[in-house]
């Protein structure tokens, strides 16, 4: 199978992706954001969240700056600025800011170090608490742990549901598709022996 | 915050996820199946994945399976399974089968160890290449390596796409949620200066 063929397919078949913007700011003042469809929940309390970095073997201005500074913000990608979200992508130089290029806005909060996309409708600030090889492929594993949360708080459950579709999250097919999504239902904790209930 | 809520409200942020069930077999010859929400992309050359292991501080069969055999099958959940892979994840005893207490259907492909998920449209056996410790949580980043791919060859387009809305693959949200997703478009490789294009 052809090297282009073969990663297409194999980057599908992990299934839906979660899509976020990664923000990011050197020491100088430089900002930097970057689409990754790679970052997973590790625990809740600890609130850890983590996302897989590539080798870097070529220049990743998000590692680099995550690396000197501590600090990065997670913003989940919605339907209307998943284009420029997907822009990102592209190798800009380093003294380019993303934000600018692909025109999202740059929003901090409360003097935390890393840049926020104000468009985005959930907004997370992480410290970084470790940085793990991934030794037979060479990827790093990015643990960062959550220090502030912004979204509209009269969105989430009374059981602290917070609905991805209501938001407009998109999802993730391989390298270039992206998903709108829609909930199908909730179910209960499942126990053996009991049928499954809906949640509502 | 109360710490359901938490852990409901954590589990929302990280965005959609991916749902898949799990097969192991342990050397004795009992099959287990279990529902996970964290599989992940490593790489395609070599084709890795990985998924996150909760800490083994209860009994863990897919994880035990995995390090005691080493084989593992990914399942894509699709929506006409997906309630019976919610309820793999109740606490079944170790003698009893998910297959059986579920009704899906254990299938050996060629002499593969860990059983598959006959009625899931994306069957993926791998070989445990690595287990990864995340300190801080005390998770596990289990990493396999593809040995086979079972789906339909007809479904796959000319540059290796894959479509999990064409397979009715569905998503997560937070631990109960179950989400059907749609195509909004694929879009071309992003380079600075360029309007993005539509892949059709």
């Amino acid at each position: 199978m052809e090297k282009r063929v073969r990663t297409n397919l194999i980057n599908c078949l992990s299934g839906v992706k979660s899509l976020n913007l990664i923000g990011t700011k050197d020491e100088k003042g430089q900002n930097n954001l970057a689409i990754f469809n790679s970052v997973i929940h590790l625990g809740a309390h600890p609130p850890i969240m983590g996302f897989i970095q590539r080798p870097t073997s070529v220049e990743r201005h998000t590692y680099e700056n995550i690396k000197s500074t501590g600090y990065f913000t997670i913003n989940a990608v919605s339907t209307s600025i998943h284009q420029q979200a997907h822009q990102t992508a592209a190798r800009y130089a380093k003294s380019e800011s993303e934000f600018e290029e692909v025109s999202l806005t740059e929003k901090y909060i409360t003097g935390f170090h890393a840049p926020f996309v104000e468009e985005s409708p959930i907004k997370i600030g992480l410290k970084c608490v470790d940085i793990i090889e991934i030794p037979v492929n060479n990827t790093k594993l990015i643990v960062g742990e959550i220090q502030l949360i912004e979204l509209d708080e009269n969105s989430m459950e009374k059981d602290g549901f917070l609905s991805l579709p209501k938001h407009n999250v998109v999802g993730g097919n391989g390298l270039d598709s992206y998903l709108s999504i829609s909930e199908i239902d909730r179910y209960s904790y499942a126990k053996p022996d009991q049928f499954l209930k809906t949640i509502k």
